[in-house]
């Protein structure tokens, strides 16, 4: 190997995400594996679900299982898009050089999508929505189920349709991206794409479709339970 | 001037949007001046409102002032949505050979903000759920109004937030590029980034905000009335 490829090797920016041109100088990578990673993420999952199970039988003991299951799920939303997502809207010019535990699970999550790692403005403004707006409203709307409280489903469908507008353009712009343009944020390997890319994602498409429904159609409930009052009244 | 400087400008793309570097090379000229274009967008808005106010008229004459303009703010929109932003959705990936009427506004209205001439992923992405989910869905909260339908609040409010949440990434994304990446998408004269850019987005930041705002305080009064008449229940 002649010495100017050898220096046009060593000038390529050696990080793992894709595409491989672009340029992250300050990439450091992480100690941790991807199993460890995935661990300590499922593992604070679980310590979310456990400290809200805990408050909800102090607070409620008497709470349906459906509005348990509905208070667990945005009190992990409220970690997750304020800690987690806010994290990467705070650090999104800088997150290839990070080392800690948030940082090494968004570098490993990147592998699946290089847009976290690129300040890509798509990304970084939703996220920062996301962290700014869903985050502190998820733990607001745990509050209002606890409580039984009349803000509940408006808050419940303002945030499911937050988070699921902002995923039905992540995807659909990862994907125009790469049919029109062809840029792929994506590893070659199948695993990242559906692992981390698609399954990571997909949850915020199907349960906020699902809460979405169940509030609306509660709404619509209730709006009708006080026409037919109000009727009721004026035929007396 | 050397004839590879005349070689070199005879090659520049010759089209009015910033960054002029962009590439369209199907570009065509207006026929229409802008006053007559926007002349043309303002008389049809007044054909909705008229033919609204109409069938509200026929059908419910005793509507509210402030429930007919919400009628009238959806079926404004509903238009709005499905054909402009449609058409633009449907012909994204070759606008700016366009010249129909349709085709003439959206070129002028790019003067202030040439993604809708680029195939910016972001841009067809928002604008296809725009037209695809809110436009219908607009219709069919004009027909909930007039109804006085149980659906008519989270209509409302899975609309208006939509909007919402479209606009502010539509404006925070074009302002992280000129930040970030001094990527400067409407023209030089700032008239139209105020007139076009700014105001006419605008609308849909102030209106969707205060819809929200009424939608969740209606529904909260329902739910608290249901909550009150079920107490009473109780107690009786």
């Amino acid at each position: 190997m002649n010495s100017s490829v050898k220096q046009a090797m060593a000038d390529l920016p050696l990080h793992p995400f894709s595409p491989f041109a672009i340029e992250l100088p300050t990439y450091v990578a992480n100690t941790l594996s991807a199993p460890v990673l995935v661990s300590i993420f499922a593992a604070g999952c679980a310590v979310v679900f456990l400290v809200t199970y805990g408050i909800v039988q102090r607070t409620r003991p008497t709470m349906s299982g459906g509005d348990l299951a509905v208070a667990l799920w945005f009190a992990l939303c409220g970690c997750i898009h304020l800690f987690f997502e806010g994290y990467f809207s705070y650090n999104a010019f800088d997150m290839a050089s990070k080392t800690d535990i948030f940082g090494q699970l968004w570098k490993e999550y990147a592998l699946s999508d290089s847009r976290y790692m690129s300040q890509d403005a798509f990304t970084v403004c939703m996220e920062t929505v996301t962290a700014v707006l869903w985050g502190p409203m998820s733990f607001a709307c745990v509050y209002f189920i606890i409580a039984d409280h009349p803000l509940r489903h408006p808050f419940q469908l303002i945030i499911s349709l937050g988070q699921l507008y902002g995923d039905i353009l992540y995807y659909a712009i990862c994907t125009f991206q790469e049919v029109v343009f062809d840029v792929v944020y994506c590893r070659p390997e199948r695993f990242y794409f559906w692992a981390y890319y698609f399954l990571c994602n997909f949850f915020w498409i199907v349960i906020p479709l699902w809460l979405i429904w169940q509030s609306a159609s509660e709404t619509a409930r209730a709006f009708a339970k006080v026409k037919a009052a109000s009727a009721g009244k004026k035929t007396q």
